[in-house]
């Protein structure tokens, strides 16, 4: 199976910790890399990963709260100053290059490489971007300013042909790829090798969501359904409902019943409020919902 | 003695690393803080420094390159999420404000506090703040970008009252203070006891001068002389003297040439570029041209 890994560079909420930075993935596709959010730290976090610079070319902000982006201009300037020539394209709301171009201007004049802007509107339910790999479709959550999550869908891949059919016909390195996208195989005597003795079939594509910040809301199932992993934020645990109803995030138990709702195969759960200082609280209120959930950590990847 | 020290919160240069943050100090002066630059990720550093938030009031930055001010929106954002009520004071080129506004208009409205600017002018030589237990001047150093250093000079302290002296003439709380302050004391019967038999002098007032960043400057000795510790920056050693003439930083042979030559007592260096992962080189490079230098590393604190 191909590489679909999430990395972890920070999953605390509005205050950073000693313990937890602000909010910031990579997710590795078949070795590209896409970044969602970036917080305050995320290029330190960026470069703790050992996760190359060179291979992200993709940026996408869920909400204009700091916790969630302040870290775009480092990010940007290291870039520069690192040498980067392809351009950097960043998928986000309109209001986040009315306020990031003064600060590029002045700071990053004379950069090698491009800052491209991809604005989508609030409430946008489409695919904001596509490349062979996988399709992101943003939808929106409800937090008390417009914010959007993020439905990274594979792309199908070929089918496996099966190596030691290669062998058995003498298969030429021409005619693989056809086979892999579906063909039957006739050899040199005019005998057709049906594709189902060829091939085993292709991996089912891969669905990686993502939800932070956000109000408990079933209405979000629609957009979420079937996610391998499901993020979501789980800012409090039960204790604290009111605060979290008041500051549209969203409990453990909460994350776990999207999970459950919406058919994830796994969740991980993170934005962590600062008040926790060990995080088994939420695991534990999560999993007597749904089993299958993990606890994101700063360092930590996790694989669909 | 009363407290004066230098705790170092970030002193790599303009590419954070995972060894160092980008620039940041905070002078725990008689139990007020003062920050001087503000990179980005200071906030965490100040966390992890342990210092208290409530007593920083005032902001200092040298110059508007990101590694100096980067942090400043998401510690002022921080300290909002906290609910500071008290104003916050930043001192720094009128640029600054300009570009931080929109920033603080749209990602910290209704924050509980004021943020009030003091700018003041590329080139300034002046007293640029002072309360009772500093003064802070401004002196330009030689960047690609208009910098400034600063000085803080402690203000003068009473000289100590004998304890024993109290107690033999029975001296009244409320005549403690005029003693202090060079008074002599008159006994019941009316014999002068005179000053210098009661007291002890005074501290000498110290001073802290911080460089960062600029190229090898003798001209600048004028405003640093007599440091009890002078911080200059050492981004490269003499093997890269070049480099650090192209973009007007200093060698450690440098910063030590300037220590020398300023009558400093003693010298801190930092701003280390990002490729050195041992900074010995530094450290003696520096020491062959005064020995009394010591390195700056996050999370140690320095005793003027």
């Amino acid at each position: 199976m191909e590489k679909f890994e999430v990395h972890i560079l920070g999953c605390g909420s509005a205050l950073p910790t000693t313990r937890h930075n602000a909010t910031a993935q990579v997710i590795d596709l078949r070795d590209k890399l896409y970044m969602i959010d970036c917080g305050e730290g995320t290029q330190m976090q960026y470069r703790r990963s050992g996760l190359s610079f060179s291979r992200l070319n993709h940026i996408f902000i869920s909400h204009l709260h700091g916790d969630h982006c302040f870290g775009l201009i480092g990010l940007i300037s290291t870039f520069g100053l690192l040498g980067r020539t392809a351009t950097l394209h960043i998928h986000a709301f309109p209001e986040l290059e009315t306020l990031l171009r003064p600060q590029l201007d002045f700071f990053c004049e004379g950069m090698p490489y491009v800052v491209e802007f991809h604005p989508f509107p609030h409430g946008c339910t489409d695919i904001i971007y596509e490349d062979r790999s996988v399709s992101v479709r943003a939808f929106p959550l409800s937090h008390r300013v417009p914010c959007c999550g993020f439905v990274f869908q594979e792309k199908p891949t070929a089918a496996h042909i099966k190596r030691e059919m290669i062998d058995f016909y003498n298969i030429s390195f021409s005619q693989i790829n056809r086979i892999k996208n579906g063909e039957d195989y006739i050899t040199e005597e005019g005998k057709v090798i049906p594709n189902s003795r060829l091939t085993t079939p292709a991996d089912t594509p891969r669905k990686y969501v993502y939800c932070s910040d956000t109000q408990f809301n079933p209405n979000n199932v629609q957009y979420i359904r079937d996610a391998d992993m499901l993020f979501h934020e789980a800012t409090f645990a039960e204790d604290h409902l009111a605060r979290a109803k008041q500051t549209h995030h969203s409990t453990a138990r909460q994350a776990a019943e999207m999970a459950r709702l919406s058919g994830a195969k796994r969740l991980l759960i993170g934005h962590y409020s600062a008040r926790y200082t060990d995080e088994k609280i939420l695991l534990n209120e999560a999993r007597e919902v749904f089993a299958n959930t993990f606890l994101a950590e700063e360092g930590r990847c996790f694989s669909l």
